[in-house]
């Protein structure tokens, strides 16, 4: 079957699962190596290609350079030993609902373009999107100078090796000048649609992460020579804090509905040997709601118990903000019509948010956006066994394919 | 001054404070060289010298080779950037008590030695006092195999290094075989003794440790996707555990007094990233008391809240016991005779418990053995800033010298 075929090839791989999972991080040769398959199969259907300047791959139904136009798209970047879905599924969709209305022999009186977005996980360098924000005018280039991957290569030095100019990174632009929306298809990375037995989620918003940094200051000393009440132990410190993220997320929720997440995900210990007393302990926080007001309120609670207990043990606490991005809303017309395609071709739809980002957070700043998930088993993601089944990307093909035969012709 | 100079040069320097303090490993070049410091300082004392296959380094005032002895001595290594006194001040007083009952024409009725045990701290193969493990026959050969350092040499390569037959490491043998008994001096490494004003610390027994790995196992998700109430959080589920930990070992000591301390000194989250929910968690917990009953009752009450954790946040916990040393008593009738002289001298004496370890409780095991104390600054070792005054190395002298004096003569 042909979306079967073309979701191996885009994996370049003969089965799609693998207890290892895949690993095509952005700017490498196995990411481009994926574009490359992108390529073939949008020549197989008679698209024309293009790279653009910071290396997104497009491929474009063209009706005429100067006509109107509708993107669709994802990424074919993955994590390290990620999922064969993630990125792929939008990608291949946006193909099949093409080859669709080819096959139908629809004349669409618009330009269609599928793009193939670089580098959107933040698994290489920390900094996710950059494809869709150097599109969107989103990209400031000072952010990933001096941002190298584990392997000490920079930013600079994985883009140079794909044959692109450093200096043009921002200066991207759109083979298809006139666009007028953009639509990505993406797994939903969580449990909701296989939790309602929905077929399509209709995204509302997209929750952008508040993170902080909050580090505690102690004293190292002897485990076994300083009396319990002659320490100032860090770790006793600000261990209080990860309960307390933790209920106090699950109270507002309770209150309200924000659609609020937060999560202490990382800890690092200082000197973290068994025979001495935490002097310096950091978390790291990742905090998300579409709710901007949500997140901030978490934010200042956060900040006064870390007072609470900075002055109950006797410690320095720090609080700082690594990240605070607004939430993005998405086009209020194009969910009506998702949505309404959806339910003629009689696929049950639930309206949701996405706690992940997405290369669409970047389009809807400069064109109307929309957003639509397709189920993925256990909603497990970012890992060797992310998976969905073929009948869920047919779904999505058919609700692009329909989408398209209603905005492609006027 | 003879104690100055002496100070300097076992630890082979011109001055003894040092912003990057002393990193002498065991088994190292650095040990080695203070060692043959020692051997220097031995025979302008007339000693003669010896070292056994373990890698002792011995310095005998001989009488005749068949008399009974009285044996002194701590060790020279270090651990990464310690200070000049934590093994030094116990090796340079005996040499210095050797000196001052030379300089009386005392005429000793025993042999008297002074040794310095090699590899004493665990800070380079996670091993302590290998020195007086293997004299005491404590030392187990199995426990060093497959042991290597953070550049990857193994013990076997770094004792063979040094000269030392891998074979003959557990036959060391001492060069006063009839041995009667063995005293430490050392810094305290607390701050009893600068708090109360006295001089000496006459210790009475030595805390051992039992040490715990508690591994919470949840499950990963992403950050963003995954509501509150879907989480398997290992990091949430067991980090009430630190500050009960911290609380039940404080009540312990309120209601008895097992002089019980207990600390989560180490912390390890998976996969500790911004954006992923922590899926294991593992706590290293260092438990000491000299009361072997309050550590077991401890131990007993983590165990029971672990289940309680397990059951309350939906993970698995397990508890393993890394180690499970039996505490060690010091000779009572040391202990009296050691009181009884420092009182002569003058020196407020304070009766108290080894937080930590030292050789000492390797011959405890064998011989009657004593440790005493001499203040050190603020209770800091294991540091650069670690320090203690002179006048102090002289107190510990003199006590031993007094010491000695009653006990090398009959």
């Amino acid at each position: 079957m042909w979306m079967e075929q073309k979701l191996c090839q885009l994996n370049r791989v003969e089965q799609i699962q693998d207890p290892q999972g895949f690993t095509r991080l952005g700017y490498s040769e196995a990411e481009y190596k994926s574009h490359q398959q992108f390529i073939r199969t949008a020549e197989e259907l008679g698209l024309h290609t293009y790279q653009d300047k910071v290396g997104n791959q497009w491929a474009i139904w063209e009706v005429h350079p100067d006509a109107k136009a509708v993107a669709l798209g994802s990424h074919l970047d993955t994590v390290y030993n990620g999922g064969g879905y993630d990125g792929v599924a939008g990608v291949l969709c946006a193909l099949a609902a093409i080859k669709v209305l080819q096959d139908k022999q629809f004349r669409p009186q618009k330009n269609i373009a599928v793009v193939c977005f670089i580098a959107e996980e933040s698994a290489r360098f920390g900094i996710s999107t950059i494809g869709s924000k150097a599109i969107s005018g989103e990209l400031a280039i000072e952010e990933l100078e001096d941002v190298s991957d584990m392997e000490g290569i920079t930013v600079k030095q994985a883009v140079e090796q794909m044959g692109i100019n450093w200096e043009d990174l921002t200066k991207a632009t759109l083979p298809v000048p006139k666009l007028e929306q953009f639509l990505e298809v993406h797994i939903e990375q969580g449990r909701k649609l296989q939790d309602s037995q929905a077929k399509i989620g209709i995204v509302t918003g997209i929750a952008r992460p508040v993170r902080l940094q909050v580090t505690a200051y102690g004293v190292a000393n002897h485990t076994g020579t300083t009396p319990m009440h002659q320490r100032n132990d860090a770790l006793v410190a600000l261990a209080p804090l990860i309960p307390y993220v933790s209920r106090e997320t699950a109270a507002m929720n309770k209150q309200e509905d924000p659609h609020l997440v937060a999560t202490v995900s990382t800890v690092t210990v200082k000197p973290n040997s068994m025979t001495i007393i935490p002097s310096e302990v950091q978390f790291g926080i990742d905090i998300r709601s579409v709710n901007d007001a949500a997140k901030q309120q978490l934010v200042t609670n956060i900040k006064q118990y870390c007072l609470e207990l900075a002055e109950e043990h006797h410690v320095t606490v720090d609080v700082k903000t690594l990240v605070n991005n607004q939430s993005v809303q998405l086009d209020d017309t194009i969910q009506s019509k998702l949505t309404h395609v959806s339910k003629q071709l009689g696929f049950k739809t639930e309206s949701m948010v996405s706690g992940a980002g997405h290369d669409v957070m970047n389009m809807a700043t400069r064109w109307p956006a929309g957003l639509i998930f397709i189920p993925c088993r256990d909603g497990i993601s970012h890992q060797p066994n992310e998976y969905t089944e073929t009948s869920n990307l047919v779904i999505g093909t058919k609700v692009l394919a329909a989408y398209l035969q209603t905005e492609a012709i006027q």
